[in-house]
């Protein structure tokens, strides 16, 4: 039966970490347990929601941890409330005793607390995902594509398919990112230094989201294998899995247009600002718009809310070129658009006002492209 | 029609601090808007909930509004939005200018956004308290003491009257405030440096709770008006109403005993650190108490809910006097009573395991006074 003594900070920070993958609200009521599995040598937390699963080592070789170990064990206990109870121990370290029954007694301080767990058997076995041929990625830029992709991606489960980010590796060094929910769509894409095995998935957008928080800025890089339905991404001490979405995600290439009529480039901030204003006016009216109007020297937006009001506003640009133009879309799009772009300048290209305008940051050609669909008035 | 110019920021945030009265669910759809006055030499800005109103006045005078005032007025504006927009704005300053069909067009840099205002006449008139003989308090002690009695005044309508706190001045100088819920009290009692006239009310805790966000710090005194159904607190450029409740509060005087048969001095965090932990398990059950138990040298918290664990915990005391004694008790009332109190220690003194136990401040033996009903088990 395990019995181990832990620096209580840091087991905190482990449990917190696990706990992202964990829903209190699980249709699967073993889920919101945390499993912890303690061997000679480590304690391993492990969380799972079903979609996502995490599982946090801690080994006896971390100073900071302070863990002797003196029994090893698995047990499960209700996750939110084992950690609620931690969190309140009074002393900087606590004791870990299993005794019958599958209860467990935590001593720190003058504090004594006992728990009823529940027996390791219930939980349901993670799908296994062969650790051969790490894809090695820095966490840093890893991190930085799910930012300018995943919030493209659909959040109505009416096509699954889009509420994920299509990733793909083609000849052995080109990744591509892209996400799209048929309104917009934003496209990242790098050459590896490293060369790879090629792979074509759809990760949730949501689990990529998740894996964003889980993996802090100090993880340096992380290793990322596939298996026929999870991915798993893991650094030294944790480990990430989530479920692939099945099914075939759209040609998302044949969108992306190469001419154009008309160039303007704005500061991203300063546009940003205005779509915000025109936001909260557009916003009163049932699929509001606003419209930006292009013209030589002047370049203004337009919302019209007859219930609440209406904004007119001359934007400031950096340069323009090519045909005058008139452009009607919802401004929400351009404004997380805008927001994932981290160059000062923003380039915009227009072709026609019923076909798409594309994105690129001022700074940075081809590798970071967005595409928003305009809405056709009268 | 009105016309004025001001620093965007100082509106902002007087526009934020007159919000707190409005709420945008209200069963009176007009007043989710604000009301704004202005004259020639002031703007006044009015929210309301039915229960509570403020006005906040920016005079021309202060030199930080940048107010400059064309032609005076009146309008109602939907707050909320009214904030937004004005939050949204680019520029330092902003333009406000009233055209035809109450509409109201804002400018700030090159910006310029046209909202539908509403006639005045729609607005409820407020219910006049006459501002003669204030009573002056300093903001903050009159805050603590808020915050020493709300938190004990009920939360349930079954008992309207028990939602409110009690305070009443006699003998011209001698200040009460009480609130209990029936399960505990809280009563603080000060001497006023000047002499008042006497007064009897009970103010809801949720306006009081309101005005001490609204009264910041730097506000040093206020002034405070009665009449028969409401009560005034008004700072230089702050006016803040609210509904009396109507019917005799009971008599609390009557609880207060004097004799004990057990004293007890905690340290006070110590204490409601090791209360938090019960109330964790003891949550965990319904009515789920904690059980006290005072020997000599020994003083030690138990609690047992059956279906998630136990608690046992020795507790660090500061001295003790007296008979033995076991109580039991709800740990949320002791916790959020020892927040209340700022003091290093607290003495806490019993009686019987069935009578009210009391709590005085380490520091302060008389004015400010804790009463928590136990609970019997058997």
């Amino acid at each position: 039966m395990i019995q181990f003594s832990i620096n209580r900070t840091l087991f905190i920070q482990a449990l917190n970490a696990t706990k992202r993958a964990i829903s209190s609200k699980n249709a699967i009521p073993i889920l919101s347990t945390i499993k912890i599995d303690v061997s000679p040598s480590d304690i391993t937390l492990t969380g799972s929601n079903g979609q996502i699963s995490i599982e946090n080592t801690i080994p006896v070789s971390n100073d900071n941890a302070g863990l002797l170990i003196t029994s090893p064990g698995s047990i499960l206990l209700e996750a939110n409330f084992f950690i609620n109870i931690i969190s309140s121990l009074p002393d900087v370290s606590l004791e870990f005793k299993e005794i019958e029954q599958h209860q467990v007694v935590l001593t720190s301080g003058k504090s004594e607390i006992t728990l009823k767990g529940k027996d390791v058997e219930q939980y349901p076995r993670l799908q296994e995902v062969s650790t051969e041929n790490p894809l090695v990625l820095k966490t840093k830029l890893l991190k930085s594509i799910i930012a300018e992709t995943a919030f493209a991606a659909s959040l109505q489960e009416s096509r699954p398919i889009l509420t994920g980010v299509h990733i793909v590796l083609s000849n052995h060094k080109d990744f591509k990112a892209v996400a799209t929910d048929s309104h917009r769509m934003s496209q990242r894409v790098i050459t590896l230094d490293n060369t790879s095995t090629d792979f074509d998935v759809v990760i949730p957008s949501k689990s990529l989201r998740e894996f964003a928080t889980v993996f802090t800025d100090d993880i340096e890089t992380v290793e990322v294998f596939f298996s026929s339905s999870q991915i798993l991404f893991r650094s030294d001490h944790i480990s990430f899995y989530t479920r692939l979405l099945e099914g075939n995600y759209p040609d998302t290439d044949r969108l992306l247009m190469t001419d154009f009529e008309t160039e303007v480039v704005f500061n991203t901030q300063s546009l940003r600002h205005a779509m915000e204003r025109a936001f909260l006016i557009s916003n009163a009216t049932q699929n509001g718009t606003v419209k930006l109007e292009i013209a030589q020297h002047q370049i203004s937006a337009h919302v019209n809310s007859p219930e609440v009001g209406k904004v007119n506003e001359d934007l400031d640009i950096v340069s323009q070129s090519g045909s005058d133009l008139t452009i009607s879309f919802n401004p929400t799009y351009l404004i997380e658009s805008l927001k994932a772009i981290k160059s000062e300048t923003v380039k915009i290209h227009f072709l026609s006002p019923v076909r798409p305008f594309t994105l690129t940051p001022g700074d940075d050609e081809e590798s970071f492209i967005q595409l928003i669909t305009p809405v056709r008035t009268n």
